[in-house]
């Protein structure tokens, strides 16, 4: 874990999150931030949908991915690097509007490797959407 | 496999990926398709990136999906919905810019399963950027 | 969900955890079961272990899919046969001696997949090993 | 890459699969080795049945590992120790008797991670048995 103060840390992700390009083309928000724990929220949008309607497959790793990588910026500061090494994601239920929560949750922070877990959810009915995984690397020396 | 005939399969794969707001959004587009193999052509854009300039995670499964899902299409056609339920991706090699191709392929199209891989490289030096592999269902009634 | 009674479910999956050559084999017995939930049991033996003296990689994801695998057993009864598509494991821990637990739970079972989860602990001191996932495929007309 | 001789690095590899105790329970056997590549082949024993006579589906994944632990191996040498951190394998056919043949390739050994694939073919039909993945961790302090 980093040596910066716990509140550091916290506003380092929020910071991250706040001027990331990528979550403001996708409407991802920061819903809450706490030690090893963020909520991502995205509303969904015409861009987010397949021809179909449906919201693409893509969309929902892309959160997934957001949420336990955050989750993991909460121990490690605004001085680390947080790199994505495998991501997986079971799909339980196919989504068309409304917003998604993203819970993002460290299972284990290690020297080599990190996991974090994500489930996604329906904000307006709390059902879940798709549950995930996802293997880390920190590199502390990046900042 | 659909009764449609190839061309009409090849066909209607073209028209979803030019009529999905998500592959316009995302900046995704077609650059071959075969039966049972697609590949797609993804120029990233300061959209994609993370506020350290680094491809956010989230991107590559996105494209991996769709890559996999659009395999999956050509075998199936127009009336056939290829719905996710479930994506596995390694990460292999941090990028920061250029276009990146991701070739899905069809492993097994079965009754109630189906199987496709995905590789996610570099245009410009052909180096292996992520690969993949996915769980999809076919519902054929969908149309 | 099977039309069996909910003991006659249970006893269903006691009887195959009983019969299975494979369990004997491997020393897994089952020590918890309820409606969408077992826990498995092994007892590590020197058939386990690597040249290393380590547990061999592959016992955690056999332990892990005859623990998701039972969980579903539970809500199908014993003429349904359960066929795993995909499994997926975290290696969070070396293990060399002692018994390990493994919980398995049922995420969700749909009518053509089934999403389950476990966590392998050891025994002495509930320490996570391992934590996984799977899709099943249910076909009720095995039976 | 150890620097060890490449035949001293397959030789420690065939000294490692035939003194692994779960080797020999198993019924494993390396059939092929070669830098970066291995065939191990494991004949179909009752002990690795179901109650159903299907083999048990924690049986594929253990052969899945031995083979992509084993082609990490052939790079690394007898001094390293290869350590699994997640497996992920997809189910593509059942099987109930005769032998398997699970084929390892690494696809990228780094300094903090590596990467490796395997598929799993019957023997008498060279068929498709399971495709799969995982991400590995070389120890090489452990000699």
């Amino acid at each position: 874990m980093s040596e910066a103060t716990r509140e550091e840390r916290l506003d380092a992700v929020r910071a991250f999150a706040q001027t990331s390009p990528y979550y403001k083309s996708m409407g991802m928000e920061l819903a809450e931030v706490a030690e090893g724990s963020v909520v991502l929220r995205v509303e969904i949008r015409p861009a987010h949908l397949n021809a179909d309607g449906i919201v693409h497959g893509g969309v929902l790793p892309a959160i997934a991915d957001g949420a336990m990588g955050n989750s993991l910026r909460t121990l490690h500061g605004a001085a680390a690097q947080v790199l994505t090494a495998e991501v997986h994601l079971h799909y339980l239920r196919p989504v068309t509007r409304g917003a998604l929560l993203a819970r993002g949750n460290v299972v284990q922070s290690g020297r080599r490797l990190s996991f974090a877990e994500v489930e996604i959810t329906e904000e307006s009915t709390g059902k879940a959407v798709a549950r995930g995984s996802g293997v880390f690397v920190i590199d502390s020396a990046a900042g």
